[in-house]
């Protein structure tokens, strides 16, 4: 990796604008060229700030290993009780696969992942573990924020919470639930723990949130009430709210409208099968959206590669966006919305922004997103992190 | 082109099986080796047959124009009446656009084509007229079947009939039609008309049919009933079919097994937006079931790259396909559905097939489609048509 975190880049165009120079000192952008900094010429390609994953799974990837034939049945529960099996027959490695995941991702341009990671009584910590192994190997290199996430439940494994509260205190950055009905067949015992961990950690709350329909509203009636006794405004967010997509839109609108009053953020997966929140609408009603590709490659299914352009695009099918402001949207939740949400600092392509950035083909926003072609360059504080479609260092 | 169509295929698994050497001889699949013929080393990729791209539109991409910045309404009638005017605006040449989207589609492994072709009053025959120089013109290359299509209206546009039947006159392989009710507002008026010519050019029927709910089943049923008067049976296809993806799944059940009884063929583009047939149903059914990429680039969006194997992990991803065996039947409907709606002879790559077939990566074929990495090679009767992704000629 070269540690030259100055540069100008030539001939580049922010955002799809008119072509101009940027300049990089000591990693962030800055107005003025630095002294005698390396050049590259970017041929005119299109300069986007990094791209941020802002949901998926590192720790259960299967990449790198021989093709997992998926016979797995059709429930939420059989995908789960089957993974934590398969985790110990196949011997996965929650550090060798979270750094080939994340390796992954750099080579198409994320600069930003927030990964949930399981905590559960069959594996303990082994999962944040791992994870926080392969955040500390590339620091500097990718930032990732780690939910600790009780995958298999909380209230129907006994032992979990007091888990989740270790991990905490190991260093995840975040709390993570999930469906407090469907899978936790308790939602008060659910919810109460993990608003508790958040208030004794001191740290933010990502849920999933499969529940559809009115089921899934009670729930995410009940996350909003909590936020608000604990005065945790812009500080929850609800992963996947597939709830979001259901038929009453009045309803959801009002929902959304709760939602967006106490700053409660919404990350999509936009999965082509499910019902998915509606983004325009999310951005109408004020309500901050990320997005991500949730596990990739696992016992779940096949699908996904960890290129947060292609899932750009995936939200613009899914929603059916076709007019290049609406593709921009895409592009939008899949870099400033998911770094807002995420709270990184000093994000974006101004004076004064760290220089976390790709160079991206095409003529406008939205040929880059249909197209997402390997990337030409991706830089992380000034330095060069991936050439064309391949990280600047091996995968284990 | 390579002429030479005598080939030994070393190292290659068929369908994903075993490693073994194919031989095709004068464009042939065979079970001995042609003498004296030229070997390619096929590195244990997987050998399947030619992609079949069952549903698009040659005659409008935007293919190798500048970016087309969309600023399209929201309605159907929008994006057609648009389409009508910027093809003038644009100069769109549909024998040119429809060359460079075949070409296209050949670099991705697709050896048949089944195209819908607009026939409306403002543009006459020009868009049958340019297809059909770009089919001889492509000839032994890639096969294309041709629908005359009436995207503008025949009810509401008078004169478009004619032109319907003229084009039939000069060629088109099929009848085309659209939304009954929707677009034409006179059901029984569209559809006895496309009876009426498919009866006198003894031509098969290929119906766009975007209606939802129960307004798509009664145009659905409309089509039924003159496929059983007319004794059509087998050469009725229904395109898209949004109706066959509503939440009634009792009605729709009943439905397909009319469909299934009379032999009507589904086609679909699996949008992820829209509610789309279930493919396992339709399997289940016993509905021969064919997919295609839609338009591609063009005014109504600009999503779409015609990769039939991308299009088979949409499939998979619109229709929650995760186990292998269910990834096989999006890769399964891609090439052997597609054939056999399109009534291919000697498809497969059994002894006495015609070698229409491309080497793919993976371990597997669920790995193949949802990878879908550039092909390594494909043949049309034997001959290379693309090596590495690229198409053996240029595009115009």
């Amino acid at each position: 990796m070269s540690t030259v975190t100055s540069k100008t880049l030539k001939n580049v165009r922010p955002m799809g604008g008119p072509a101009t120079d940027m300049h990089i000192t000591d990693g962030v952008f800055s107005a003025d060229a630095p002294t005698g900094a390396e050049v590259i010429d970017g041929g005119g390609r299109i300069l986007i700030p990094g791209l941020v994953e802002a949901h998926t799974h590192l720790d259960k990837s299967l990449l790198g290993l021989p093709w997992y034939r998926n016979e797995v049945g059709p429930r939420l529960i059989d995908k789960i009780n089957n993974e934590r099996e398969v985790k110990v027959s196949l011997g996965l490695d929650p550090q060798v696969q979270s750094e080939r995941h994340a390796i992954l991702a750099m080579s198409h341009g994320c600069t930003h992942i927030r990964s949930h990671v399981d905590v559960d009584t069959h594996h303990g910590l082994a999962g944040i573990e791992g994870v926080m192994a392969t955040r500390e190997k590339l620091a500097g290199m990718i930032d990732i924020q780690i939910v600790a996430f009780p995958q298999s439940g909380m209230m129907t494994r006994p032992g979990t919470a007091e888990l989740m509260d270790e991990a905490l205190a190991m260093g995840a950055d975040l709390v993570g639930g999930i469906d407090p009905c469907g899978m936790e067949h308790d939602p008060k015992g659910h919810l109460d723990t993990v608003f508790a961990l958040a208030g004794k950690h001191g740290k933010p709350i990502d849920i999933h949130l499969h529940e559809r329909d009115a089921l899934g509203w009670f729930s995410m009636e009940e996350i909003i009430d909590r936020t608000v006794a604990l005065g945790m405004q812009g500080k929850v967010s609800i992963s996947h709210a597939f709830c979001l997509g259901a038929v009453d839109r009045a309803y959801v609108a009002g929902l959304q409208e709760k939602l967006a009053e106490n700053r409660i953020h919404i990350l999509t997966t936009a999965p082509a099968s499910a019902p998915v929140p509606m983004v325009k609408e999310l951005k109408a009603q004020g309500i901050l959206t990320g997005a991500g590709c949730d596990g990739i490659r696992d016992t779940w299914g096949p699908y996904g590669n960890s290129d947060m352009l292609e899932k750009a695009m995936q939200i613009g099918m899914r929603n059916n966006l076709r007019r290049d402001d609406e593709v921009e949207l895409a592009l939008e939740i899949c870099t400033f919305g998911g770094a807002a949400i995420m709270e990184v600092d000093g994000y974006g392509l101004e004076p004064g922004c760290r220089a976390d950035c790709l160079l991206v083909e095409g003529e406008t926003l939205a040929e880059a997103v249909v197209t997402h072609a390997p990337r030409k360059l991706v830089l992380k504080a000034g330095a060069v992190i991936a050439r064309d479609g391949a990280c600047v260092i091996e995968a284990p």
